[in-house]
């Protein structure tokens, strides 16, 4: 019998347990997403942008008046160029690696530990991004339809995301309808009013939209005619704010291995489908909107508005986002149409909102692993870990809401930056795997296919590393720099926590001393009083057999001392009872002093203190309970030679407890369905079963 | 050998042990206070009442208007004769309970538990107001002494406050010398302010306060002439505020340990002491107020105050407390004099709201000893539960402060209830014990003395009954009625804490199922990785000689097990591995269950897991390591038959944390002093070296 064949042969026990976990894996296969699911699943992201990104082009082009707005169409289209290259890339990305691991892992693997700890920094803060513009772009769309809401948006997305992390602290179980209906619906919403619109354009009969008659006035010294360099800038900034278009595209490749097989063909496939379906609606609401005569400005400069004849609005004047005007003059008279577009409008963010809760704790994980996060993030069940980095998550939006005030634009000049620096450090990485994997490859046919995913990723590379640049001109000091710092922290922090485990690795390196056994046990159970957690101590402490046996009570006033020693004979205890005197009710110290004395005077032998110990299952109980014994198995620990034993005792209400984390184990968590991790009930009844057996 | 002889008998080791605590002990009665010091040590709290209990008759007298400031002498010779009584009263139970209980001690032993929580409740509560009431005033003489102080009294308080608490938390190394020079300068500052404006009136050159030119309007429905009715209703108002100067009477009862031999009729001779001082000095300050004319109204109905000639005052005028009055007045022309007594009195308001730091834990203690408090109150050395009541104490202190704008007036209002329960239960307990102990005695010399004891107990009783009706009347809708609230809250959170742990009582009382002895130990070691902790952990496992020895690793992917298993043949560790599958990245639930399992298929057998742990010294190191060992270990406890054992590997870090603890443990702590337990550095030392040996 070698080592290893234990491990083959596992015992009976563990066979069933491993039954458990197969029938749970093998039924895995049954969850696995088709495309016509997985695409809502991860799309709402990608998709909701919509409601955003042609408000901040308009917004942009307003600077120099309403003649710019002739640009607006070719901006959509130079946005949807970049976005059909960055799907392009992605689809090759998906190819490469279909581990899930996605830009970070892209990065890592090819570009080394800083560039994969950029990503990861770049993504830590897009996700709080997401969650702070989507609730505010949707706080704009409820207060669009919910007039008493209109100047209270910040509160209105703040308890939003209290109720999203809420949410999913408590656990959701998410299922494909769940992310199906309300993405269908959005893209029917949206498809439907932009077609129905056309038609009518088509027809003749497009209505105006309500701030058709306005008229927009120039920023200052942005008047009419533009230079050319004021143009192009411009047209700049309108182009890198229409880019927050592109966020969440890259979900996919984070998701393949949720995909049915072929996973990496059916991804691929997926993510072209969510590419054409965003720049269809994309370049439809811009089109529609501009046909319809459209104006929007900076909210902040509502006063740059005025009527026909050069006026100012009435002070109550509300400028609603572009889809809802839009809706509000298609549908006009019909006023289910509006609810309907904007209601599907504000769920889709809302929906992409929670795919930030959903993907944080996953990235935390794959860090944890990784060694650039708390280690604990990296096991699974890990409910704590899970629920920090929720909160986490939330109160960083929240502060974001609070300091922007929930304004869309303005989170905007925060949000692109990162999102490039990923796409960039991807599309770098990927040149690299092709270049390495051309090395070794002489196939002819595939070293075609791999040139040509490297012309792509090049051209990808290209392109995005354009647009960064031109994000970093245009928005760094719009709010940019915030990301930028944000980041670098975060970078700092990963770099701080990789370096202190690899200190400790090394510290820990196991050598040839460390086999030395100890010559001899001495135990000591710790004694309190004379009660069954105390007795249970003394046998479990007794059937170990350790050379020396002995009871250890620190007396702190002779009265107790005696009526113990007592009770002590009566029970006609065979082990021995070690006083400690204590006169100023110190408890913790005599019991360390006199476990590093034994182990002083015995280098080579080990103390074994056995501490009884309750278990409860109220957390009141708990401050009641082992706060003692709690200190002092942290004190015990540092000295050197000693092992604590916890004897626990379980009280009746300890089944509290017990059930509630039965009930916690069973609860979905927010990502599951993204990662293919789908609670099936019937192999949950089987893990239950097994434990109970 | 018995196992009475081995407690006798104790080894070496223990002896070394004992030796360091023997010496700290004969070194004790030197610390022991002489009544010179034991005077200030205990007296702070009682005498800075004389900073504001004549304020407070003056201004309750002021309700009616100056005429009825003609009472006040007799009201302050009523307070008076209160506390002769309070005094008389707490020399018998110095005498008869010499160990430091105080009302406490005397109401539980006397009357049952029930009236022991609620002079525990009352404490609590006056402990609070002691440090909120203390403080406020001071806050109000700083203000008197440092212009630009006015109008912020509360901030000024609640910086006080957190000072003191800061100061309490990180330990401060009292002497006599620390009580002696402000209590005594304090006392001289009064008396020697009154002396000499006693001297100058005799001599016909009193000057007059300054607000001795003006008049007082009384409240609506006050005016001249009151009925009856209306001045006794004045009067017992103005003489429940004065009681006031009662509060802290009490201290040295529960002192008395602290005491030289012999220790109670020391105790007795220092209250007696306390006593005459408190008198003169509230009399003293009372005779002169009126002497010099000075009128004081409640600082919310300033405008009560008018120029001789019935105008208003100045908007910014301000009322200085008596006393400071009194002293700028007495040293008309020379400041220092004046400075001085202001300094000194905040000084002593400060060190009274010291005392409630100082016995608060001391009380937490006792009631923790007695079941009434969490248990690891009850341990000294307990840094935590040292620190939690400092902070429980400073937040509830600041509540009021701020609730009630540091106004003194309005604090005096929920003051004097708490302390006057305690007084007449621990009268009524007194009675009791000396009808109990003249039932047994015989000795009609000692019997006379007790009836004696009895009837002065007796007096007490109705002295103080007559007093809580009256402050209960005049005060309980003036603020009384929150400390009736928190004393019952107090009193039902002891309440439930007491049940619980007697309920706990009862479940964990041993009966003889309890001696069987578990046939047989498996024990598993869990491994993460081989380094030295599992080193080290395997070892000690296998020192421990268990029936069942194997290793146990959660293996969530197949790439870090083959890497564990060939790294396992490699050293030859001559322990079988288990391998538990976990493809989710679980570790604690395939962990849990496989102990289950174990101890299912065995269950007369124990399970031990053996859990190897890092020690590491700072805060943010803990975040990042044994987060799955803790997670681990807690919902091992919960499953019967299992033991946990904790196997510390210390990082060199860890000797930042040991250090820390050694510091902290020489420490002192507030209330040592007053406790007989002044540090000894030589002691100290002492101790030290046994450690280190």
């Amino acid at each position: 019998m070698g080592l290893r064949s234990c491990h083959v042969g596992v015992g009976d026990v563990s066979k069933r347990i491993l039954l458990g976990r197969k029938l749970r894996s093998s039924q895995l296969g049954e969850t696995l997403l088709p495309k016509r699911i997985a695409l809502p699943v991860f799309a709402s992201d990608a998709l909701s942008s919509v409601a955003y990104a042609p408000d901040e082009v308009f917004l942009m082009l307003s600077i120099a008046g309403f003649s710019t707005y002739a640009w607006s169409w070719k901006i959509g289209l130079a946005v949807a160029l970049v976005m059909l290259t960055v799907v392009t890339s992605y689809r090759q990305t998906v190819h490469a690696y279909p581990s899930g691991g996605g830009d970070y892992e892209v990065a890592t693997v090819n570009l080394g530990r800083s560039a994969g700890m950029t990503v990861a920094s770049a993504l830590i803060v897009d996700y709080v991004l997401t969650v702070a513009v989507s609730i505010s772009s949707g706080a704009q769309y409820a207060a669009s339809a919910i007039g008493p809401l209109r100047g209270h948006e910040a509160t209105v997305a703040t308890v939003m995301v209290i109720f999203l992390a809420a949410m999913n602290l408590r656990g959701v179980r998410e299922s494909g309808a769940f992310f199906a209906v309300p993405t269908y619906a959005f893209m029917a919403a949206i498809l439907g009013m932009c077609g129905f619109g056309l038609l009518r354009a088509l027809s003749g009969n497009l209505p105006d939209s309500e701030s058709a008659d306005l008229m927009i006035i120039p920023q200052e010294g942005w008047e009419d005619p533009l230079t050319t360099v004021g143009l192009v800038l411009l047209l700049a900034r309108a182009f890198s704010s229409g880019c927050a278009a592109l966020t969440g595209v890259e979900a996919i490749s984070n998701g393949v291995p949720a995909f049915k097989r072929p996973k990496s063909r059916n991804a691929a496939t997926t993510l072209l489908l969510l590419g054409v379906i965003a720049i269809t609606m994309m370049l439809s609401v811009i089109t529609l909107a501009h046909q319809m005569g459209l104006k929007y400005v900076d909210p902040h400069e509502l006063d740059r508005l005025r009527t026909a004849g050069g006026q100012a609005l009435p002070a109550d004047y509300d400028q609603h986002p572009v889809i809802s005007q839009i809706a509000s003059g298609v549908f006009d008279g019909f006023s289910p149409g509006f609810y309907f577009v904007v209601t599907v409008t504000g769920v889709i963010l809302v929906l992409a909102a929670n795919t930030a809760f959903n993907g944080f704790p996953v990235l935390g994980s794959i860090l944890a692993q990784d060694g650039l996060a708390p280690r604990a993030l990296g096991s699974r069940g890990d409910r704590l870990a899970y629920s920090n980095g929720i909160v986490f998550l939330a109160v960083l939006s929240i502060v974001l809401i609070q300091v922007f005030d929930a304004q869309t634009t303005r989170l905007i000049q925060l949000y692109i930056v990162g999102v490039f620096v990923s796409f960039n450090l991807s599309q770098l990485g990927m040149i690299r795997h092709w270049t390495r994997n051309l090395k070794t490859t002489h196939d002819p046919a595939v070293r075609r296919r791999m040139m040509r995913s490297r012309a792509i990723n090049t051209f990808g590379l290209g392109m995005t590393a354009v647009v960064l640049v031109i994000v970093l001109v245009t928005k760094f000091l719009a709010g940019a720099w915030i990301t930028i710092l944000a980041m670098v922290t975060f970078f700092l922090i990963m770099k701080g926590i990789n370096r202190h485990y690899e200190n400790v690795n090394l510290e820990l390196a196991a050598d040839e001393s460390d086999k030395l056994l100890p010559t001899r046990v001495h135990a000591m159970v710790l004694v309190s009083k004379l009660h069954k957690p105390t007795l249970r101590a003394l046998a479990f402490a007794k059937a170990a057999r350790p050379n020396i046996l002995e009871g250890v009570y620190v007396g702190t006033d002779q009265q107790s001392t005696d009526r113990l020693l007592d009770e002590w004979d009566e029970r006609r205890i065979d082990v021995p009872l070690k006083v400690l005197h204590s006169p100023y009710r110190e408890v913790i110290r005599p019991i360390v002093d006199y476990a590093t004395e034994i182990r002083n005077a015995n280098p080579r032998g080990v103390v074994a203190v056995y501490i009884p110990e309750y278990v409860v299952g109220r957390w009141w109980e708990q401050l009641l309970h082992n706060q003692t014994a709690l200190r002092l198995k942290g004190r015990l620990l540092f000295t050197p030679g000693v092992m604590v034993i916890s004897v626990p005792y379980q009280l009746r209400s300890s089944q509290v407890a017990k059930e509630r984390t039965a009930r916690d184990q069973t609860r979905t968590r927010a990502g599951d369905l993204r990662s293919g991790r789908v609670a099936d009930p019937e192999s949950q009844q089987q893990v239950t079963w097994n434990r109970q057996d």
